[in-house]
């Protein structure tokens, strides 16, 4: 069919373009598995990464090879499948076909599958905070981090040091809570063996969030274990305040109050990874309206499914939530319906099963939400445990968590507190998206 | 005692300071646990790298938390030790102070364990090849490899695809052999199932070497039978031969032939990591000489232990190898050395206990020389497998890299295929030496 440039050969089979290989993406590829299509799928890395656990990259928990999949391997064996390694430039509806970095591909059907990206909230620091969406930003946190302790260990100020020691993490929700109970961890229970020079008692982690409570998504009785929980390991919760001002060296929050830190980790919010080329009418709140069959308003053969996708229903009036589990179930569901509607026959509308919510906080707590059952602490830690082990892609990747886990809760250590960083790099440069190698 | 301005506490202990954590240092400070020394140790990275697998991280068989362990953790629980990670500038024997990048530090006594570099005797295309010393290293020439591919699959051009699938190991030594073997085996047994487009008898991987055999530090017999277990791998062995010229997209031997290939690895040789401030008559083919207590020449309570010390004796008049179970052996004796010294005793002198050498190439075959015992294939591959785990530093370490043997050796997968390359980089920075990021 169409015409390209980046060596897809031609087939009879109409060409299915997946853009993103994250949950959606991959989901959708593996589903359309021994159907009649020709399937593209385009992800600027070669590798699918588990987002979930890449707090625990940053926190010196686990290396890449354990959250990080291959994409050609997820798909090996698989037919008709060809995986390019690019950056979108641009979406070319009425031509039907996407500009990428490495050239132009032409599609049949399209399916945008680009997910979230880091919401700075127009913040004039933005330059200066650590986000986490990406494996090179966990592994810049992680150096960051220790690079910190090895400075506190050297100086002779003692504000100076505090200011190294203070970690400042924005952002209630999972990703904030999370991070927040790794450096917990961290703090009372794995550093202090290393750096026997410094005064663990003086490390202090806040956890700043807007609204007036944490875990927003889930139920009240999970936001108020988490904050128990988070206690336990003596975060210092900030609730109602908001990150005013980073300067890289003190934070100030809205209330007027400041913190000595040079950490501020951003876990404040994602917004939709919008490719250029779009018809401003269908992009809502940064993400791409479709219909209950994923399909992009007013274009005929685009669909857009998971984070990137604005799906309104009854329940969800503002789009479904951002999670794995609705893109994974959007693109099985939208598998389905293209080989329908390959066959003339009607599609199917979306309905999302709720499977529910959790968050961890540290070594044997956690909070769980059911639909109609919350629960916290030990047998809620072992539930996120077990989720999160069965959801991870790869069964090497599974074995190398579990083995990790293990080790790390019997033995109190941290496996990969390594300082790796090639090049010394601005402040600026950080929190930059990862630049494309391939030409 | 003597002055310092990096927060190491004045002690009536007299101060060694040991500068590098490589298999020298580390035995020395482990050695010297509970003698009546202040031990400050220096290395520019926080970890120690076990390099004989470096080659494994490179050719995505390993991560680096396999052989890079903490130097903190390796030092736990050890009262009066003071690790500071920084670059050593240069050493003041006159006042008796080693200058770093993070303030000077007064010593007693003096170790210099500051290992080899590589050695690129000089080369004008030394900026464009791949040294396999240090992690980073390593890493980048992993991401290279599979960034090659994927442009491969890419291009249009025959020729091109042709450059980016051809592999050049410079150097015969254990290193380059058992990278080109491990090449090898992602040619034959790994890389085809990620690449269906790609025809990997196309790929070629050349091994180079300036004299007439392989392996030029053990036995004819082992020389002999690593070149029949590469040719097993498809290995194109050139010797007597040399690179000449190198531009990014063509290799030039001596005899006049060329290669195209984009990636030169550089496992031709090593030179000693000799730091500023000595005098020009200590060293010696850059190496520090040393007397048979590894005292320095001329400088008293200055000493230099493994690939960095010149130590000539009868059966080494150039000095001994530059070899992991040299430095550990000199370290060891260093510890009780600097123990009697301080009693008022007499010294010992060193003598090398030879345990042999060894190399592997690929699954199932290498090559190990024992002193009065030559022998390859499965038997000796066992002997190498064992003998690497028991070296490894840290117990976690040894499980890792066990576990991803196991993995890799009944899936013929290798696990951590991913470009992590955060930034691109020139040709001419991804060799140069790691800037330190602590000011």
């Amino acid at each position: 069919m169409s015409s390209n440039n980046i060596s897809i050969p031609d087939s009879d089979l109409p060409r299915i373009v997946i853009v993103g290989g994250g949950f959606g993406g991959i989901q959708l590829a593996k589903s359309l598995r021994n159907k009649k299509f020709q399937i593209v799928l385009i992800d600027r890395h070669n590798y699918h990464t588990f987002q979930p656990l890449l707090y625990q990259v940053a926190t010196a928990g686990l290396e890449p090879d354990a959250i990080a999949e291959p994409l050609r391997r997820i798909m090996e064996n698989q037919k008709n499948f060809y995986f390019r390694m690019a950056e979108v430039q641009e979406i070319d509806t009425t031509q039907q076909k996407v500009l990428t970095s490495i050239g132009e591909v032409g599609y049949d059907k399209l399916v945008i599958a680009c997910g979230a990206m880091t919401n700075y909230f127009g913040s004039p620091f933005a330059d200066k905070v650590f986000p986490l969406k990406q494996v090179h930003q966990a592994l810049d946190l992680r150096s960051h981090m220790l690079q910190n302790l090895e400075q506190a260990v050297l100086t002779k100020s003692e504000k100076e040091r505090q200011s190294l020691m203070n970690f400042v993490v924005v952002g209630g929700g999972p990703t904030g809570v999370e991070v927040a109970g790794a450096l917990g961890e961290l703090k009372i229970h794995v550093m202090p063996k290393d750096y026997p020079e410094l005064d663990f008692r003086k490390m202090e982690i806040y956890l700043v969030e807007a609204s007036p409570r944490l875990l927003n998504g889930m139920s009240q009785k999970s936001a108020d274990k988490a904050y128990r929980y988070l206690k336990r390991f003596d975060v210092n919760i900030q609730i109602n305040k908001m990150v005013e001002d980073f300067d890289g060296e003190k934070v100030t929050l809205s209330d007027g109050s400041s913190i000595p830190s040079t950490t501020v980790i951003w876990a404040a919010g994602v917004m939709g990874n919008v490719p250029k080329g779009l018809d401003e009418k269908v992009v809502k709140r940064s993400r791409i309206v479709v219909d209950h069959y994923n399909q992009v308003s007013r274009l005929e053969d685009v669909y857009a499914i998971g984070d990137i996708a604005m799906m309104s229903s009854e329940e969800y009036p503002n789009g479904h939530p951002m999670l794995a589990p609705v893109a994974m179930q959007q693109a099985e569901l939208l598998a389905k319906n293209l080989v329908l509607t390959g066959n003339g026959k009607e599609m199917k509308a979306f309905e999302y099963k709720n499977k529910g919510s959790m968050a961890t906080i540290g070594r044997n707590k956690a909070v769980v939400d059911l639909p109609s059952l919350h629960f916290g602490g030990l047998m809620a830690w072992f539930v996120w445990m077990f989720v999160h082990l069965i959801s991870i892609v790869g069964f090497r990747n599974k074995l190398v968590v579990l083995a990790n886990w293990i080790w790390n809760y019997f033995t109190y250590d941290r496996g990969t507190r390594l300082i790796i960083r090639p090049f010394v790099r601005s402040k600026k440069q950080h929190n930059q998206e990862e630049q494309l190698p391939v030409k």
